[in-house]
């Protein structure tokens, strides 16, 4: 052992978090690579956030290629028909409090489900993903609606075809208007995949020991649930709304940076100049803005976006115009990282497959840093 | 991008599973680097496991040192004032099936804690650890006796001290036997850290987000769900018990060799030629059976282990001998690993909180092998 002479007290070396170091290779995405930043299994974001559906990216990420018309119907009207909850699921969540963190709710429902459709073989992977796709968004609306509300909803809402306005449809008792369905979709498909990302990374290193995909997904959404991770879209939201006007909007910036305190929502470990999914939700922000009829929170959110650049060279990311985008659809703001949850489901699960086709165990060494060994003492000489 | 030539059908690169590559530092553990091969905070698992008991260790684990006798005392009764089952938890197990995978169960129990018990502020993580601790063995054994018995257990059982021996009193509706309480103390102890495992390295990386506590630990339970990481004693208690004799235990054991079967609970990724943990509890599965009054299952675990090493110079690891030590006690094979996270709990939640003191994000790169940009087609060309 070569630490033997360090003492117990001494500073541990710097954590890296294993950046910039290779835990993989992988055929689903890239980031900072080509095109605008962002490819998903070789096609760029821009065009798949422009001209795609989210349940064509789901397909294209889950089973390898974009989906011809006949498969994508025959898609849509399998993940239609498998919204309803377990009996058993409804009770669960029902004994979840209303003050309970939503990510947690995420993360029982899915371990939940792992108790009653369990995956006992992978061949039936698939089928287990798509349940989960078609029914986070049922788990989450029936939890808030009774938890919130009091009512026990019916998850089936088969008025609506796709996801994102199934959520909608779901929180809001009422079919989605068009735009606020669009928007969903644009959304769900800009948060789908980002690589090796701590909760990506997370679901591989689980699937490496072959557990089963609820495990996988149960874990990644423990990792997503963390400040650093998911939930930036959170905190810019609760920071856009302390202000009324871009003028406020400045002032309220510029203090918080003389403070030095943490903006979120802006900069990104990986992209150096600009997140490829700012220039994608932005444009769906400002259409929300004007037919939500008041432009406030948009235009303090640009205001911000100037203040940003011009004072730290830094850039919104995917998630800073995601919170007035999501805010204008009246969706509540401890909501918005369930949604990230019910998108990025599909990239984890791409990587859950990924691993499992090529597998070695995931176990790395540590450097040791502790104490000499020690002479046992017994505990009355203690 | 340097993969732009490679074509979308080419073999991955061989997984690694950042194997030899350091993740990060620890002061907790060694493996295979000094004294018998195993020590937590400088103290052989040798010493530990012969001379401590799990309440001492779990403290040595998560407090830093080993406690004055006033702080065992005081340790073992706070732990005791912790068992008692949040209603809504009870509820939530009920509706948990007995064809339900165990480690499914632990997954679902700690993730709907969480729920109810969130851990608010990281100031509090040794409360939230310490009433894991307390509870995991109530949250299996309420679980098993209701879904098989029918029975609303009570899950105080004032009249046992110890880790271990709770969960034997709820199991079985009787204060154990002091050498059953004896050697859940010596098991308990062996399972409870091994550095950066898989499952101990799932709620690292989940820690690194800023994550809660409870997010970490069901992360942590689903990876040790896998086959390739916990279970090994169960699968080991499978094919022992097929066996009636040593002389039917080696020709089977030759057979499945013969075939290239997978033999569990024989040799090690990093221990070479012994796993310091075997000769701790094989003595304590000779006692047992003793004490059974049937030697069967010991004699034909010798044998297995003599064949293994003549055969192929693998020897037993941990849960080899634990297979038949737990047997002898009654304890159904499904609740083996289950009995593994009660006490890796312990280093899992250590690691956690060394994590937390120094942290970053873990988050690694991918060498990409996937397709090279594709132009988007539309979805009536395809």
């Amino acid at each position: 052992m070569s630490n033997h002479n360090k003492s117990n007290n001494k500073a541990a070396p710097a954590s890296t978090g294993l950046r910039g170091q290779s835990a993989g290779s992988t055929e689903i995405c890239t980031v900072g690579q080509s095109g605008t930043g962002l490819t998903y299994r070789g096609y760029d974001i821009t065009d798949l956030a422009q001209q795609a559906t989210f349940e064509e990216v789901a397909y294209l990420l889950l089973y390898g290629h974009l989906p011809t018309q006949s498969e994508l119907d025959g898609y849509i009207k399998r993940l239609k028909g498998m919204r309803t909850l377990p009996d058993a699921l409804k009770a669960v969540l029902e004994q979840i409090p209303a003050d309970a963190h939503p990510m947690d709710v995420m993360r029982t429902g899915c371990a939940m489900l792992g108790t009653l459709e369990t995956e006992h073989s992978f061949s039936d992977q698939l089928d287990h993903i798509d349940r989960m796709l078609a029914l986070f968004p049922a788990i989450i609306t029936y939890w808030y609606r009774y938890s919130h509300d009091g009512q026990r909803i019916d998850t089936e809402a088969p008025e609506v075809d796709t996801i994102g306005a199934h959520f909608l449809a779901l929180l809001q008792d009422r079919t989605p208007s068009q735009l606020h369905a669009d928007v969903m979709n644009t959304s769900l498909i800009l948060y789908a995949e980002h690589e090796f990302n701590a909760s990506t990374f997370t679901a591989r290193v689980c699937a490496s020991t072959l557990s089963d995909i609820h495990s996988c997904i149960t874990g990644a959404i423990g990792s997503l649930r963390g400040p650093l991770h998911g939930g930036a879209n959170e905190a810019a939201m609760d920071m856009i709304e302390q202000w009324s006007s871009p003028a406020q909007a400045e002032q309220g910036l510029l203090d918080m940076l003389a403070r030095k305190d943490k903006v979120m929502g802006f900069g990104h470990a990986i992209y150096r100049t600009s997140d490829p999914r700012n220039a994608l939700i932005k444009p769906w922000a400002e259409k929300l803005a004007e037919a939500y009829g008041d432009r406030t929170l948009y235009d303090v959110s640009v205001r911000c976006e100037d203040v940003m650049w011009r004072e730290k060279k830094l850039f919104p990311n995917a998630d800073f115009f995601h919170a007035s985008a999501y805010h204008y659809m009246g969706i509540p703001t401890k909501l918005f990282t369930p949604i990230f949850v019910m998108s990025r489901l599909t990239g984890w699960a791409a990587h859950v497959m990924e691993q499992r086709d090529n597998n070695r165990i995931i176990r790395p060494s540590a450097d040791y840093t502790g104490p000499e060994p020690q002479q046992w003492v017994p505990i009355e000489e203690r």
